[in-house]
């Protein structure tokens, strides 16, 4: 694709490097911007900056934060007792918008992958385990997507995690509410049979 | 959704201003930039807020530029006998990219639409005018999308050119080339028959 500014190639270009935007989708974006007051264009990119320079990651956590320690983590009506360690930000923003858990968390920042070449000493398992000692954790609760890596992230954690006094849970695995029983795949099918609750539980 | 940064959700905010982003893909191009090095993030707003503030249009053809007159008016070697009408700076790459256009182009800057308040008045029309006399200009190619807003803005163009000397052509329209005739729809697919050409032509 032949563009007729050297300014523009370059924005497309750097647009292009973003998950998911391909060159046409960069293009759209620039002409988009081009179209908008020029304020628009500023706004943005001061917001990317200043998110990129100044955002911290909580030092208990290691969530995203505006502030050395992150507000969950500040949080006294959160439950000390009850940690749920995930891989990523984006658990935890998807977990915080269903209001069900109460506790604080652990972010992973990824899950042990040999193909990827992430292994445990690239996540933040250490500190996890450093965390446990003179703490009130009583339960800590995996909540670890279910792919193979996961699912090899979380035994790892719980042959860690088996010397320390702690409950060690797993978010269920079953039908999603409102999923039709005849598609859902085999598995997860004969574990929501395996793992049956008694009905009116939750 | 709620962030646990507002220096994310203010470059969420931003990010999905962009057409075709909404929130959960805004949240992903931000946490991609969280993860790559700040420099990726440095280059991306530089890149922008340098196109948005330097980027000229053409005051030829009102192509974007980065010069005063953009590099095909300028280009000594351009068919100045041929000028192509379209409606939009991306129909100027496209039809770049296909090799098959040496003439010039004129940017009318989108097409008549009512509905959206477009008036001929906020199209670069009197420019193109203007651009006529003491030319060399012989034809007028309008490339213009085959929409019902395209069409109008084609016919007021036909109108307001008939007084000049110029021939006015259009793009051939018809079943496209790949396609399969069952598959085009009626209309084109009739206008591909009225408008036949002798086999072997091209």
């Amino acid at each position: 694709m032949e563009f007729p500014s050297k300014l523009i190639e370059n924005a497309v270009e750097e647009l292009a490097k973003l998950p998911g935007v391909g060159r046409k989708t960069a293009l759209r974006l620039a002409l988009h911007l081009l179209k908008e007051e020029s304020e628009e264009t500023f706004l943005l990119a001061e917001a990317l900056v200043k998110m990129r320079t100044e955002v911290k990651h909580c030092k208990e956590c290691h969530n995203i934060s505006d502030t050395e320690v992150c507000g969950i983590c500040l949080n006294p009506l959160r439950d000390r007792s009850l940690l749920c360690v995930v891989s990523d930000i984006r658990d935890v923003i998807a977990i915080e918008n269903t209001s069900q858990f109460k506790g604080l968390y652990h972010v992973l920042g990824g899950v042990i992958s040999p193909i990827e070449g992430v292994g445990p000493s690239d996540l933040h398992i250490d500190s996890l385990l450093e965390r446990l000692p003179n703490s009130e954790i009583k339960e800590i609760l995996l909540a670890i997507s279910p792919t193979m890596e996961g699912d090899t992230t979380a035994f790892y954690l719980t042959r860690k995690l088996r010397d320390h006094n702690v409950r060690i849970t797993t978010i269920a695995r079953g039908v999603p509410v409102g999923g039709e029983l005849e598609y859902t795949d085999e598995i997860t099918l004969g574990r929501s049979i395996v793992e049956r609750t008694s009905y009116g539980k939750n």
